[in-house]
């Protein structure tokens, strides 16, 4: 059983979900384990993961348009030092996720035909964000 | 330290949560690990996971229209080539879990007393879901 | 490679989020694991666990707030036996996390700057809660 870290940092050019699947895969592809556990770690509390549809990028604007309206910016927060996108940010993250866990099977990632993994950020403002990426397996 | 993996097929009748605890118990005890870690993973993004109150079935009721009110399939949506029911389907996907981590104690997964393991069907057609089993102890 | 479990109670005084960093650091650092993974698990369908913010506390009031208003008790439910605080708090459980990993790189849990890790209490009463700590690593 062996273990393998990795930390990617996403480049964001503010509010928008930005998909690394395609990094994610190929680095678990160099490391030979054919079984094991693969975990995605978001280190922020304004940008978070997503696991979703990467086939029609409609479905990115619809969500995009329902977290804007299930927690506004327009909204009375307390929380206002940061900007209006700051509190919403937090709400938003914590409606999705902040760690992944997908198995891996014959070396790959078992991701369905149509899932992609993606940073959602929250900020208006372009971001790095770092994920941490953690395999173990053999 | 080994590893076990396996899939787990559900067949759903359309819009619903499916309570699949007992196959999961069931397979982990056969396993012959006594403490680990579990691993559930949903290879779709128009179904999801939940772990939820396995008691009284109408928690289920009232979280079915919950999601329902929260994201309606009559609000405008751009990606609705699929059917009014895709969209919203996405959305609760995003709300709710993709993986779900459990520790194994005991030779099984450490769920409260009235934890249940559900699939959540999002769209109104029935489906065949694929979940991903991940078992890693010793 | 070595495993280490813990469970840790937690004594909530009613609504709101109790942040249990320091403990779970503490925990990780004496194990003696420099690489790995860190699962928390929390038993319970009316509570639930949350990576937030920890910098300002006006974060978790807009938060509180946030959840109380999108999943109000107020509404009718059908399932209301145990008080008009028990759906909400089932729903507000299913709209955040009931399991957490977190990857162990240098010995700690590799949370980003601003990220305490919190149990998020959503019934009226005190309780005491249960999280399953899982380590896995060498």
């Amino acid at each position: 059983m062996r273990q393998a870290q990795y930390k990617i940092s996403i480049a964001t050019r503010g509010k928008g979900i930005v998909e690394f699947t395609r990094e994610v895969k190929r680095w678990v592809e160099g490391q030979g384990i054919a079984t094991g556990l693969l975990t995605l770690y978001c280190r922020h509390t304004s940008a978070s993961l997503l696991i979703q549809e990467n086939a029609d990028p409609d479905v990115q604007t619809d969500l995009l348009n329902f977290f804007e309206e299930i927690a506004p910016e327009n909204r009375p927060y307390v929380h206002d030092t940061e900007g209006p996108d700051d509190m919403p940010a937090h709400i938003r993250a914590a409606l999705t996720q902040t760690s992944l866990s997908i198995p891996v099977v014959k070396g790959a990632p078992a991701l369905g035909t149509w899932q992609g993994i993606y940073l959602f950020e929250h900020r208006s403002a372009p971001h790095t964000r770092e994920v941490v990426v953690h395999l173990l397996g053999e």
